[in-house]
């Protein structure tokens, strides 16, 4: 392995490729920004009509279905069912922000809480 | 909080927002799955001409950018770069599966490899 320059073609296509990777990138970015928007509403819609927050078999769906697409798109559907987890716990942690009665732009969350209200990860999340 | 079933409205609206939550998953999964074409296509572009798997400027210039989108997005700097570096380990377990000499398509990568060349996710990982 060396560290020389490549030449200007390897460069060229390189960065061709990593243009694409970038734009991906912000499109990923972008689409989560609206999944939490939805989210967030049904969060106030579960939490105005009280609603229980957490739905198994609405997750089971959802993780079902994200490895079936998983697949035939050609991704490992571990990795997908991992992929919904994560982006979960970034739901819960939102709505745990509302439930502290702060904004709830992803900014603040940081655990403290005033009024002993504070809704649990562990169990119960609200999945959407 | 209840466990009575919510009005039709109610109901209504939930499956509106979680029929766009869906959508939503549905494009990450699929922007994904072309996210690591690209990536493969670097690592064997990488490979072929010798050049070092890891870039770390490329790697600090790709979190900046993301971390400022999704400020823009109102989404949490932190999550973003956390979705990054989530993605990036998986992009380095299909690296190493590559270099394992297997198919890539993110259904193996367990790790056994009889040619003693495995490429370590630690150090020097493909971002693209």
């Amino acid at each position: 392995m060396t560290n020389s320059e490549p030449d200007a073609s390897v460069q060229a296509e390189l960065e061709r490729l990593r243009a694409s990777i970038d734009n991906i990138d912000a499109a990923v970015v972008h689409m989560l920004a609206e999944r939490f928007k939805c989210t967030q509403q049904v969060g106030h819609l579960k939490a105005a009509h009280r609603l229980p927050p957490a739905d198994p078999a609405r997750e089971a769906r959802q993780i079902a279905r994200l490895r079936h697409l998983a697949e035939s798109a050609r991704l490992d559907p571990a990795f997908a069912e991992k992929l919904l987890n994560f982006i979960i716990a970034e739901v819960i942690r939102h709505h745990e922000t509302i439930a502290d009665g702060t904004t709830a732009n992803g900014t603040t969350g940081n655990g403290t809480t005033g009024n002993g209200t504070t809704a649990s990860g562990a169990t119960g999340h609200p999945t959407g």
